[in-house]
């Protein structure tokens, strides 16, 4: 994890993105400082969390040869349209709790998330609209694209998958068409062939899987200090996640325990989340999700392998494929 | 009004919204077609509503000797976000009730007003995106910076303005921004230089403010049956509109009577509403909005009279102007 620059990352996008929201209209500037914890001192450090997106669009342009002036600008976007989705998801989930601290809605209520998720996408709309060619081109399109592939997703995850290959579709557009866009966009502003920036974006939709399936590890056997979100919300929340529905089809007796415990309603004290994660891990499904973000990683480094000139910048593209697959928050 | 092509806009228009919509996710497109009331058959008729802003945007094209089809692509964006804010605005008001049908979010939840509503957001870029300069450039800075201005002014208002000054901001952001931009676009894609744009969207402001003042009075005094929403929702909703606002400003014995009435959860009884009404009448607010509307109609009429030649075109344009503050939807 060491070839890791996620500081390096930091201390570059971080001060483009709090320039990018100053140029909000102030109110609901004040709400976007909300959400990244900044609201009380116009100095204040932004939380701006992991910053994974943007570290893969950086990466990815450096390994090809890109300007890092491009990459920076297409960062911000990509980082500016993960927020506005949280935002927004927060809202529909009902959450309360993100990186460890309230959501805006919870804050100040729905409208808020919902406005301040909207001037975030337009924001980055607006960061590849002044980019100049070919972020205000193709990136645009890159972004809109995969904008409307997330929607598609999160709109399936409401409705929450019965059986794993929808919940890997659903997976695909709500966490890997952004990530995919992140890589892609690297890539572009590298200059690359429509060719390469395909195997690229593919090489982020398959680190979005393993991201995905990574985070409903976390939910249900991660630490809530280091995540930040409510411990087994998606189990209180009848999220069906991909240990959920592994151990459902795996049909042995814990499967068929877990499923008498999953009506509505039931599952929300924390004995029963407790018994619930139990029976994941015993009917599989924990090992089961691990396997498979595993496959994805593999997936994901083979392509890097082809698409990526051998040195240092693969190895630290593989290393943040690695991080999707291996994290803790 | 004969002057006025809407049947025209409507046969342009139409095709072209339906052709944009095709081609969003399956899912999402079912949420946008139930949106547009056609969503049991392919080739029902979409019911796309007044078509208003983009009547503005192919009278300021025409007028100003621009290229049609151009026209078009800005035109569909900009009702795609007219749309897109219908819907979020529909979840956050919980209105349950548009263009007389049951909304998106009251038929299919929350979830689906917000997400349904971002797909049409970057549906209106990609339409600007893929139409070439200067759409794809200036074209999508005009949108974006009228979807920030208007996120603004709907955050204002959802936080009730308390006077006319904090109303008048609200609703040039609410309302005016979007009409300002489709004017603007209408320019731009006819090649006007800046300084005519400036003027035009100066022009669209003020019909913005008028429509939204006429809305406000539609709300209270229209004809539900025809406007498509409930009838007083706004008193209901404890929304502060224009008239109340002048009424609640004018210090007269109906001004205190009706600010006695306006306690949250007073005003929501039919009975109790005809009585708000009434008093807002009796204390000038009526009269006060319906000046209002008729000074910005004045304002924007003088700007035509210097941003376009005189014409068939130009009165077409000023026969749009007066029905923002003359109509019965």
């Amino acid at each position: 994890m060491s070839l890791l620059p996620l500081g390096a990352v930091h201390d570059l996008v971080s001060p483009r993105l709090r320039e990018a929201l100053s140029g909000l209209p102030a109110s609901v500037r004040e709400l976007a400082f909300l959400h990244f914890d900044s609201c009380s001192r116009p100095d204040a450090p932004l939380d701006v969390g992991k910053l994974y997106r943007a570290a893969l669009t950086l990466a990815w342009n450096r390994a090809l040869g890109g300007d890092q002036g491009q990459a920076l600008h297409a960062a911000v976007a990509v980082e500016l349209v993960h927020n506005a989705s949280l935002l927004h998801d927060d809202v529909i989930d009902g959450d309360r709790l993100r990186r460890g601290r309230q959501t805006v809605w919870a804050l100040r209520g729905p409208a808020a998330g919902i406005l301040a998720g909207n001037a975030l996408f337009f924001l980055a709309v607006q960061q590849l609209n002044t980019a100049g060619d070919p972020l205000s081109t193709s990136g645009v399109a890159e972004l809109a694209s995969a904008v409307q592939h997330m929607i598609d997703g999160e709109w399936a995850d409401t409705r929450v998958p019965q059986d794993a290959d929808a919940y890997l579709s659903a997976c695909e557009g709500k966490t890997g068409a952004l990530i995919g866009a992140a890589c892609a966009l690297g890539a572009l502003t590298a200059g690359a062939t429509e060719h390469r920036i395909g195997q690229v974006r593919a090489f982020g939709l398959h680190v979005g899987a393993a991201f995905q399936v990574t985070d409903d590890l976390l939910n249900l056997w991660g630490d809530p200090e280091q995540t930040g979100k409510p411990h087994r919300g998606d189990l209180a929340n009848g999220r069906n996640s991909y240990p959920v529905l592994a151990a459902l089809g795996a049909g042995s007796d814990a499967s068929a325990s877990l499923r008498s415990m999953l009506v509505p309603g039931q599952a929300s004290r924390t004995a029963m989340l407790e018994r619930c994660a139990e029976l994941v891990e015993e009917a599989g499904g924990r090992a089961a999700a691990g396997q498979l973000a595993a496959r994805h990683l593999e997936q994901a480094l083979t392509i890097l392998d082809h698409a990526c000139p051998d040195g240092p910048d693969r190895r630290a593209l593989a290393a943040l494929a690695h991080q999707a697959a291996r994290r803790s928050t």
